[in-house]
């Protein structure tokens, strides 16, 4: 049975001494963000999240969801139960307003309980998940009255919530969706179609569903142009607020999937449903693009959780188990054998596996700090950097972030052997899972496309411009220190070919999108490794710096033999994506469509 | 529902054009294998393959085996029955020898059909795959008495076969090995012990299962030296040769797997069941890795074939599905959408996996021809080039294209967003049974170590020398055609590259073994990518010759579209990996065992 063990170090070490996020308190709105509440609060989720919530994942794995011939959806055994203490301890509202109910702590801060749920149980983690990046929706787009009306409720999680996007016919473009809202005289639409893989559709953990739709009003513009969003619950509420009369909004199936069995993934029906306006007309798709922006980060995080708790199976096995003797000589003379982690290719499999962890963690929590900083910081400048960067990283934490993790799991379930292939020892589930990351809130090339496509051109260049500037800022401030150089060079080097590569889609870009198009993916890599590039610099400098000042701790040397790893072993593929990159979209596109 | 269709212009292509096998006529043994036989062969294969097997494939994966009771096993609906077929139309006995009723074709006949059947529903190709393993072995080691009581009925299928290998507490390392051999007076003897993954070890398809069994012969010597092959029958044979007296060897359970659940894959108890010993006493892996690097060359097939299945599902599926528009402006105004071919990056999966399975079809089909050629060459110095080829290319056939095979997979069903995540549509299927084939017959770890270890420098490095040789023979003599010069290019570059790296291993694995380890899985890769770029190479000055001699079949044009892919796209690979392993042992060694 796989464990999960929340790394509690780690994470400490990234928000408070590499991204310092105590500072945050010297804002009004984190006023009471103190490093004290941050440790209790995550020391709470990580027991929760070994306890309750590891032991339930192979449950939720092997049961799944079933659906009853009254569309009612149970959930795997023990599911129920758990998230009732989620809603209990108010976990659902740590990062979310006071003013609905939230404990309005930093996002970074449920960034770090969020990796943990998700690392014990990720198709568990959905549910909470989803309620929030739809209760964000209401957020930014919701009026007053629907806030008032429905925030509450999502914050402690009594109700949960869903988003409503695709349809059989349409995933990525969402153009073509058809889904039809006829306006009734109150105000209110009458929703009618089908949406299909909709996470947490129907389930029983919740005394109501909040659904966020998009639809076509009737008579709207076709394409992007003509689509709404909509709340529709799945109880309407009475006149107090409370779940009354059902509406016609129903599952009429449970997919039967790869993985993440224990979340109900539901063809939802929608006859003459009754839903509420969000925002204005046609203008459905902002609203659903900035949740969007936040679930993608979530999506890279799942990656990244799903890649730890893999690694800490895989790491538990390579010491037990015993399997021949060590290239340079027994290391373990009194037992049959030497415990298989003395083998450089499973050393490797465990190194790139970790590297890739620390630097994702890294880089994903400073994203998060990021967006709080974007709402509190005092200079414009700042959150426009904030906001550029957003910009830039989202994808790549998106699909870089996934696209790795699905290596690193894959290689971590390697290391089990014949074992690994088994059901029983778990690490199956880890890589079936991570696989939907890849693919769902935009597929990795979708994410790859927006990346090279819209965020890099966004206006004339500037985010990757200012981050250059800021990587080149850091290099020269810390080259003076011969024990971080490897990371200084690694650092300039990956920057250096990241702008190789930028610079060429720009011009061939021009001349033949699809010499974009083409290098997308590789560049999308590119960039995920120096992004990660810079987040181990910033770690070697940490880490180095408490060594210079006398800690002992070993925490560190070992941070810094990682990222040496990461330096030396990770950073040679920018050299083939560059190259990849560079011979254009024609080998690619030649072969004729019938010719495949 | 996914399809299969065997890719019967390009199998003649790679037999009858790049590699003439019609030569192989000459010889007395093959004087029978005239070309007419052949493509009769493969349309019966390939119709077999895609109307019987592929629909089972679904069936298999979804109903699994079931064990009763008892101890009997029930295969998938309608298993049973195409096996029934594989027997009476003589499939197994293709390129087995006539004296035991098969047809004694040329082995490439069989890769060929192997593969076909492999595509279609891999988890039912390793019923008729192991028997051909398993009477290898007797054919290799057996007495003549045992050749002929056993071999006639695993030729016509009657008799399936199995390996019992593996043991709870030892897989990749024999040595370990427990199950007790003890002699009986009669010259047989009682095996006692449990072995685990045993793939087909019970099922009801054939009158007996004949068990091949590692054992420990009582007071045998420790370790490797002490091992012994035994056939131990699950009936014991009457007097007549027929299945008899039930052999106390039985299923005590079946795996619940990740993939391939069509075949059962049986925890085995032997209880002081009769067996007989093939060949000497304490010599059975000798036997036994003859054998298995037959079984490794299948596996890179397996990982070929699924490759292969996955991507015509792939393309059907990118040439239907209607979402977005060509970033070059629409490809099908009429519709509201383009096909999703248009894509850079989805043309950039489908072309990989393309390439990929062209030249691993080439590969495999060319060290499957060596296998014909050892057997059958005049000269003993080709004969030897034969065996010290097939020895280098079996581990990076198992290891480097089951590992590719694992990335393409996985790309194929990504070309499908969602639904490939839905098991409806097949796509997960094809990643799921392909996991297995990185795994079993040697972990690639394992082969990686093969390779770098044993294989390179067995006999001084002459087999890597000989094929450099080769290369530079084949270079100069096509130096001449501008029209094939980048694959010639490529080529020598990658060949150069290799010889870096070769190298760099053989001086700083002397120093200290531990910096081969840490760098053998990518020369595996550099390996594959070098072995691909000669095949390539190959296939595009056949094509280019048949092109200049006047053909206008597209084939051959095509054939250079997608190689020249290879040579662009997929070789740049090569620099990455060698930079990887010129950083040697340090980076991945480093951490102390207790810091991970």
């Amino acid at each position: 049975m796989p464990v999960y063990n929340a790394p509690l170090r780690d994470m400490k070490f990234v928000m408070q001494e590499v991204l310092d996020i105590g500072s945050l308190q010297k804002y009004e709105k984190f006023a009471e963000a103190d490093m004290d509440t941050l440790e209790a609060i995550l020391e709470q989720s990580a027991k929760f999240s070994s306890e309750v919530l590891a032991p339930l994942n192979a449950v939720g794995d092997h049961e799944g969801c079933t659906r009853h011939a009254d569309g009612s959806v149970t959930t795997p055994k023990g599911f129920k139960e758990a998230y009732k203490q989620v809603v209990e301890n108010g976990m659902m509202g740590l990062s979310e307003p006071e003013e609905f109910g939230g404990m309005g702590m930093p996002s970074i801060w449920s960034t770090a309980t969020g990796e943990m749920q998700s690392a014990a149980n990720m198709a568990f983690a959905m549910y909470p998940g989803l309620t929030n990046g739809a209760a964000k929706a209401i957020k930014i787009g919701g009026s007053p009255e629907q806030k008032a009306t429905y925030l509450p409720k999502m914050t402690t999680g009594e109700w949960t919530g869903t988003m409503n996007l695709t349809e059989p016919h349409c995933g990525t473009d969402l153009g073509l969706l058809k889904t039809k809202a006829v306006p009734q005289a109150d105000g209110s639409y009458k929703l009618t179609g089908q949406k299909i893989f909709i996470s947490a559709g129907e389930h029983d953990m919740s005394d109501n569903i909040i659904h966020l739709v998009l639809a076509r009003i009737e008579g709207a513009p076709e394409g992007v142009k003509g689509i709404s969003l909509f709340i529709v619950p799945k109880f309407k509420l009475d006149e107090s607020g409370n779940s009354g009369e059902r509406n016609p909004v129903s599952c009429g199936a449970i997919e039967e999937k790869m993985g993440i069995h224990g979340n109900a993934t539901c063809v939802m029906n929608f006859d003459d449903a009754e839903g509420y306006l969000i925002g204005e007309e046609n203008k459905g798709l902002r609203v659903m693009f900035v949740m969007m922006n936040e679930a993608r980060m979530g999506v890279g995080m799942q990656g990244l959780a799903q890649s730890d708790v893999a690694y800490q199976n895989a790491v538990d096995y390579a010491n037990d188990r015993l399997q021949g003797r060590s290239l340079t000589g027994p290391k373990n003379e009194a037992g049959p054998a030497d415990p298989i982690i003395v083998h450089p290719d499973v050393r490797r499999m465990l190194m790139e596996t970790k590297a890739f962890n620390e630097g994702s963690r890294a880089l994903i929590y400073w994203a998060t700090l990021l967006e709080d900083l974007e709402t509190v910081h005092e200079d414009e400048k700042f959150r426009e950097k904030c906001d550029d960067y957003l910009g830039l990283l989202t994808p790549v934490i998106k699909g870089y972030i996934t696209d790795k993790a699905m290596a690193t799991t894959i290689d971590c379930q390697q290391i089990f052997g014949g074992h690994g292939f088994i059901e029983e020892w778990g690490m199956s589930q880890f890589v079936r899972d991570t696989r939907i990351a890849l693919i769902y809130e935009g597929a990795n090339g979708i994410q790859a496309l927006d990346l090279v496509g819209r965020k890099l051109a966004r206006n004339g260049g500037r985010a990757l411009m200012t981050l250059n500037n800021e990587i080149d800022a850091f290099v020269a401030d810390n080259s003076g220190n011969e024990k971080t150089a490897e990371f200084m060079d690694g650092l300039k080097t990956a920057k250096n070919k990241l702008t190789e590569a930028t610079m060429w889609l720009m011009q061939n870009g021009m001349t033949n999108p699809d010499n974009a198009g083409a290098g997308s993916v590789d560049y999308m890599h590119m960039m995920g490794l120096t992004s990660l590039a810079y987040m181990w610099a910033k770690m070697a400098v940490t880490a180095q710096a408490a060594i210079d000042a006398g800690s002992n701790d070993d925490f560190y040397s070992n941070k810094i033999i990682t990222g040496r790893y990461f330096v030396l072993r990770m950073l040679p593929m920018l050299d083939a994506h560059l190259a990849k990159i560079k011979t254009g979209a024609e080998p690619v596109m030649a072969l004729e469509a019938a010719a495949f």
